[in-house]
């Protein structure tokens, strides 16, 4: 037999279906029953007319409680006012499993405590709509690589060295090799795979163990890191910002109604399209001299300094050309400039900061080989990524986008926890 | 200026372009010299004439070490007896940066060798072969599951209990927290997550730090896991099979000619089609009999019994109602038959095994607490797990498929640590 789901409704106007679910929530009046089925696709409105069922039945959807998993039969109208825009006219129920006193109800919950039943808060229709933006956000993502002959090459989760420190890495035990270091960074990896296909990206989990409570910060995140062979800094300029283009300008297409349901203004986002501005160091380090704010040259960007450079722009905004202390080892120094790394850094609008960071990779062995000194990093950890300039360098860039904090700017989320099924923060690796 | 690939070139043919690339290989014959370029996107042969070029530009030609990157200038001919089916006429040769003594020659290289060099390996024209379609293959499956209304609801990978003894498990400290656990299936989050979005999967790495130095185990493997709400043991057959015969099928039309390098014979995969013959335990066992195998009725299949038992068959075979005892503590056990778990296993053609492992899940409070002290698991890692049977439990079913154990099945590879970029196995976890 075929499964139904709400989603379909459109289909069986005017049929008597019978559908799966979940009762979401419950309204009574007088001889009438509202029953609120969930099922996962959809919200559907079950009305429950004493007359048209069994006294046991019209009992029945008095007493269920929240989150009971029922199956309900009636005949489907259209309804422009029900959300979803159809009701169904009951003339069936069946209860697969009762479920009483449901921890969620209606009324206001602490986030510690939505977070300790995080398993069950993902039902409720806000973080759904989260959880289907963050789909279609990954589609989008690997869409975009897929229709452009990039090949996909995961990088290893497991990594030997602990090339930058071990201070903010997760480790554990590695049979008889010592010790194995949960990436970072596929970057590398995906260097040597743009050497070998011209143009990869890797996309998977991502971890850091730094002690950051902030609101931006999750100690697993996933990451998605395109790198091409023989693009310079300005054309991985100009593929982050189709790029970040195509995903937002596809996701309020696709997902509009998630969007409308999550409150979302999405005026910024609409105006997501290319050209960004793209403003070198300097310029942003004037932006912020003209404002106020107290920034001493060569220093990073700070969050508050993002802010105050984003809310120029009605869009995304690159910032490039870093001084080179403030950047990893591996980005190449602009020859015209050599106090500056041929990097960027793609800032959200509305301060949701940086998103995507990204460069031109270092291709020079001897340069490569004098920073891995600089760094005081171990060389005989980059052998193998030294290889790389060895045997057929080439100019290359990528960049690396968060997935959790382009799922909180795109959905307007205060707070990173919501962006992912089950968050892992300092204080938090349950449920 | 816009790049130019060598998977491009049809539109190109008669013009005169430039491409840039590494030189894969070279012959000389008289006042000829072949560049055999590669791209990461194809391989193309480039004639250089002693008339055609300067005497500096023949001499470079001459002198090219394997891999040296180059950027190439030719008007592009159809050579139907070519790779790929074209030619170029070498006008102008550019050096990058050159490469001598590359590792890899066309002779023969152990693989022990070959794996430390992974990251140099990964250009060999097999290798690029493998990884798309390793590539296609994860493009298939998130087709499948996209156009199917799932939703993807990844699962952690920081685990917070040794839910079922940590043997097998990897560990790392977590701030105050105290260990984390690398995980070994997204299944039992991906059941929440059906419960809150109807179809879900999940789709990431895996760990088993397993001592197992087999030609079938990977330290790290990725691993997709769907779970469908209402669904049961036979829905989840079926959707097992329209999904292998997806994945098999888009594979050989969209990547014939990868498969056809790496001489794959494709005449087992033509035939994955539906239905997929379903045989239950006791079947199998029969089977296992009549072909003279010493097999103890109530042990799981071993490799050589899988073996046993797809040989009989043209196409994958489900075996289904396992007994309890060799399965998991969430299988369901069939009420008609309480002696065997709703469980499947989808064995792959040719002797390449388990590649599918399912089942309808325990939707039973009662019964699953039973299992978990049955088992004796810690009930207390386990309560979120069991609120999903407390509050509006449903049927529901799904499977889990290795991607690495795919790849090997589908390119015919004897061992699995070709199937992924950067293989970890015990004994290796570099570069």
């Amino acid at each position: 037999m075929q499964k139904i789901h709400i989603s379909e409704l459109a289909k069986y106007v005017g049929q008597t279906i019978t559908l799966s679910g979940w009762l979401y929530n419950k309204r009574s009046s007088g001889k009438i029953r509202f029953v609120i089925l969930r099922d996962g696709t959809g919200i559907l409105q079950c009305i429950v007319f004493k007359g048209n069922v069994s006294e046991e039945i019209f009992n029945l959807a008095d007493r269920l409680g929240q989150e009971s998993s029922i199956e309900i039969t009636g005949t489907v109208k259209e309804e422009k006012r029900a959300p979803g825009g159809f009701e169904m006219d009951v003339t069936d129920l069946k209860l697969i499993s009762e479920a009483h006193e449901y921890p969620i109800t209606p009324k206001e919950h602490g986030i510690e405590f939505l977070m300790d039943i995080r398993h069950l808060w993902l039902r409720s229709s806000r973080q759904v709509a989260i959880m289907r933006v963050r789909h279609r956000i990954i589609k989008a993502i690997r869409d975009f690589f897929d229709n452009r002959g990039f090949t996909l090459m995961d990088a290893p989760i497991l990594t030997p060295a602990a090339c930058e420190g071990t201070s903010t890495l997760f480790e554990t035990p590695y049979f008889d090799l010592g010790k194995a270091y949960l990436t970072q960074s596929g970057q590398l990896y995906a260097e040597a795979g743009a050497m070998a296909l011209g143009k990869v990206y890797s996309f998977g989990p991502t971890f850091r163990a730094e002690k950051s409570k902030t609101r931006r910060h999750l100690t697993e995140f996933w990451m998605v890191e395109p790198e091409v062979a023989f693009n310079d800094l300005y054309d991985n300029m100009d593929l982050a910002e189709e790029f970040l283009e195509y995903i937002v300008q596809t996701v309020l297409s696709e997902r509009a109604e998630e969007l409308k349901s999550l409150e979302r203004n999405t005026s910024f986002l609409e105006k997501v399209k290319r050209p960004f501005p793209r403003i070198h160091y300097d310029e942003a380090v004037e932006i912020l001299k003209k404002n106020g704010i107290d920034f001493e040259y060569g220093n990073d960007l700070g969050g508050t300094d993002e802010t105050v450079i984003s809310n120029q722009y009605d869009r995304p905004v690159m910032v490039h050309h870093y001084p080179v202390e403030v950047k990893a080892f591996y980005m190449k120094r602009d020859p015209n400039e050599p106090s500056k790394a041929m990097a960027v850094d793609v800032l959200a609008p509305e301060g949701y900061g940086e998103i995507i960071g990204g460069s031109q990779r270092e291709d020079n062995l001897d340069l490569l080989l004098q920073r891995i000194k600089e760094h005081n990093l171990p060389q005989k950890a980059f052998d193998w990524y030294l290889d790389l300039r060895k045997y057929g360098s080439v100019p290359h860039s990528g960049f690396g986008l968060g997935i959790e904090r382009t799922v909180a700017w795109i959905c307007g989320l205060e707070h990173i926890r919501e962006t992912i099924p089950f968050p892992r923060m300092i204080y938090r690796n349950t449920p």
